[in-house]
């Protein structure tokens, strides 16, 4: 149960729906966000809403039979937009296109990309400043100098900047520097770091875990949302399985079943999920036709002398290319 | 090392050219095809094929240094396209649109479907007269005389007819009916099928396994040529993950993988693959955007009436509404 | 819903039971193995069994709300000991001890293994003479001469033998030689194989299949017992996972769940399983601890000559330090 | 390459060795620990050591293939044995017991647990006071003031303490309570967890993650190891798998395999395992007859009463029965 409070609510009014909620056997969470406050009730029992409905200082109020509640569709029909600033958006009515390459290695790199993403209109650009990596003797990302040496260039250039954050430490230094946050995969369920995100005014894209199923992806979005922040963008981006011939199982059913699922955001990064370069547009152009909201890949000005990923990663001409395949498959998918 | 011998060859020409190959300690595998005669050669060392490539006899000699040879696409760069007489084929330049019910289960419907598929320019019908089913307890199918009267029907309208073979002893009473042996996922590896298989003059469809590895599928592929018929169709039904959201994992990272790796056609099977009704469109439509040279689905009059798989098969307007955006795919693909 | 008739029941008798069942919404399966004959009623409404269990013509009812019934433990208690005749038994009281080669290969190497198995008191000898091969190039057994040169061997020194049948058309000429019939994990769901050797009065070993769950293998066990044949034994033979380290992933939860949910003996083969030969005995005595009534493994006088299998083959010292190991594992857990 | 440096080496021999070492086109990582200082050499090409070796500086010098390097039993052949003070160890020689509730609940429950280990001889208690749960409204523990309430009852009761760490900021409140950091398995790829662990003096227990690999949780170890803490114990607490009639499949055979990889002890969690309360007992012993150098499971006065995880906890009488059943099983083990 999702119990929307007016703005204006007064504490009385706020007291007596809780002890409602109670009432009848239902734990009342309080959720703040930028946006609104909400009281979630977390409890079996089955009732009628109408008994809580019309007291004073509810402006909304839903049963959500999932068990995660605030990114449920079945709480908020029409999609989520995440609004990134300067006209550039993510969700419904577009495609997002976000690229760039593994690691950010250094000012040469990130000037050629941002000249090789202007010019082919993409506004979102992608890159690693943490990376996290099996090994402790691997190349572990430029960190913050990196980050500000970047900003410098993309804000110039009106290029919004999308990164993986690994601890809880590293937002308050990032934060300026950030429009979207990206959870990697082997954080989708680093509890400490979600809340932590709840707490900021930037969007957040959680990647799927490596094999997390797509009710934990809901799950650790509500951990975010809870915590405070509606600005949320979902990422498939291949799941483990027996399979090895593919570096990962993209999993673009979870497409459609998420679109379904949650009111927010569905990107699928198909450089990660297939893992082979001359593949990554055959499974980019399939995830739009899945219902994908928008495509994180990866692109660098030489590949083969890519500090990471090199494999999966596109050059510049490949990448020109897909973008064009990109917006005609969205356009054909926009006017079935 | 796959040595296509000449049609003229005689049989002194013949034990000099293996008695060389054994020579390199390679062994050699004679395979008599319906179109031609291979020595299929085994072993590991590396040599000149020069030295065996001018021998009278041979017609075209490769290399391949994958395990699977005859299906493999280092040895037959151009596609093979699997005719089926008519004007209707399979393969590269076309899209093939397989559809019916799960089950045959009798006249009308039948008739109905018929009318369903010549209405949409759907050339090959699908449909289980034989049925594997985890429980000895439920419907089996309709057997032989299903099959009869299916194809009375089929072959007045002009439609191939697609559907499963179980096991040997049903080949021969099932081989005038049938255009496309279906090879099911439970059976992909059922070695005596597939060589069974490999002595007929008719279509061969193998299902990947249900946890198959693509190297898996290509082998099982491998028997069926080896074993004389060259007429292989691939589809790519969804595998068991540990994502128990879609009844299956369609794996669509499976099909451009499969595309590269052999010359012969791939399909995917949506319905099975992602299992839920109101998604097929979007693992259909993802399917052609990955490469596939055909989709296979299920379509029928009353789903909610179906004997088996309701839950995942499309009424008719659904199935008609799907061609019309699956052929807009394919032209917008085909016009990259 | 498991009716077991009485033997002399009349056929008037029969007709008023099946009739009875009809009116609760029941499907009536009659299954007559060489033990008894029952119906099998197949529902899903509730009601009170007494309305049938005093029919006359009834020798037991049970209500079993497992979806498998005549292999369900909810039906027998107690646990069924397979009987393979001079003493031989497989089941709850006794550890079963099964071991040989992966391929027979010759005369010698059946008489030097024989005389192993003697010398260790183990009374069930393995080895296959069909070999399901992923390559159609590999080696493909012996076949039925080498079974039959085995067989005047074990015969003579009052061995059993278990073997692998791939096909139906196998079952007849292999019948007079084979104590347990083999379905390989590829085989598992074959159906119409699981028919047949329900027809045969010789025990069947089914392995779980490559991925098979625990509940398609009580189907697949289910198959046998409704086709008329009660001498079942399951075998967990390690399961396809992400992980490459062992060659399969043995499943020891699967034994004791196994061993709640039927009567049936349940046997471990650490041998394909870890498929690792220095890590067989560990997961060998593991299986035992878990709750295996059964060991089943492989071993050659030379492991790595043998034809097939070898990297995880234990020479026959191995084998008999295991044979000793495994009496004293199971007589400890005996004791318990 | 590992390079172990005498404790009294000079930085003249130090910058000496490192440039030798680069010579080769290694990379040279220096690790400092609480025990000795390592230069870590990453590098591809193969060379004779003796090149290295009898410069002065050198305490020992190993080529180590694995690409996890300290903690291959590769480089230490003998098995580490980690010493929690006390006469309490962990490793080759003894089995280790832990148990206690999943979470820690409250003082009685605290004392009433602690008489139960007491009287059974288990050294080690184990309890979460920081909780990851899946979903935001779950209980999430008592945090510190739990852990200091369980400390003066353990410390006082002689009982050594393992407990959940979920972030780097709670390293330094716990570090006085705790004498085994437990890594989640949602946090076995938190490098920055893993590096902040290796700055500290006590031990740290690894799990493997819900989907890692052997491999993969090697690496985490390794991380640990190179921030400079060689206190290292991991732990197999059963993988995600299709199968899903067991929590998770409880994955015996990576404990030979993690045996042999490394020399660091390895224990088995059944109780999560698993999941089921009837069969923790079965894979508890199974896995140490697979060779598990101890068992971590969950007990509790009322398992149908506790916060979290009842329906895979033992009361404790079963766990009593189980710590029995444990040594004798132990002791035959040993006595191979």
């Amino acid at each position: 149960m999702i119990i929307q409070l007016k703005n204006n609510i007064d504490s009385d009014q706020k007291k007596a729906i809780i002890k409602k909620v109670n009432s009848f056997k239902y734990e009342a969470n309080e959720v703040k966000t930028q946006k609104a406050t909400y009281l979630i009730g977390i409890g079996t029992k089955e009732f009628d809403i109408r008994q809580i409905g019309n007291m004073p200082g509810i402006a909304d109020i839903h049963i959500v039979s999932d068990s995660y509640k605030l990114v449920s569709r079945k709480w908020k029909v029409k999609p989520t937009i995440i609004d990134l600033g300067d006209g550039v958006t993510i969700g419904e009515g577009s495609l997002a296109m976000m690229a760039g390459p593994c690691s950010i290695e250094g000012e040469e790199q990130i000037v050629e990309t941002i000249e090789h993403l202007k010019a082919n209109g993409i506004k979102i650009m992608r890159g690693g400043v943490y990376k996290p990596r099996s090994s402790p003797y691997a190349f572990r990302g430029m960190g913050i100098e990196g980050l500000q040496l970047w900003y410098k260039h993309a804000k110039a250039a009106g290029l919004k900047i999308v990164t993986e954050v690994m601890q809880v430490s590293q937002i308050e230094p990032m934060l300026e520097y950030v429009d979207i946050f990206q959870v990697g995969a082997r954080n989708t369920q680093n509890f400490n770091l979600l809340d932590a995100l709840g707490e900021i005014d930037k969007a957040v894209m959680i990647k799927r875990g490596i094999s997390g199923t797509i009710d934990e992806l809901l799950y650790s979005a509500e951990y975010v949302f809870s915590g405070g922040n509606e600005k949320l963008i979902l990422c498939e981006r291949g799941i483990r399985t027996y399979e090895k011939a593919s570096r990962n199982t993209l999993d673009l059913n979870a497409i459609p079943i998420l679109k379904e699922k949650t009111h927010f955001p569905v990107v699928s990064d198909p450089s990660h999920g297939i893992g082979i370069r001359r593949h990554v547009e055959a499974m980019a152009l399939a995830s739009i036709m899945a219902g994908a909201d928008g495509i994180i890949y990866e692109t660098h000005s030489n590949p083969s002398k890519a500090f990471s990923d090199g494999q999966q990663t596109l050059d510049f001409r490949e990448s020109e290319q897909l973008c064009n395949k990109m917006r005609a498959t969205y356009e054909l998918l926009a006017s079935f």
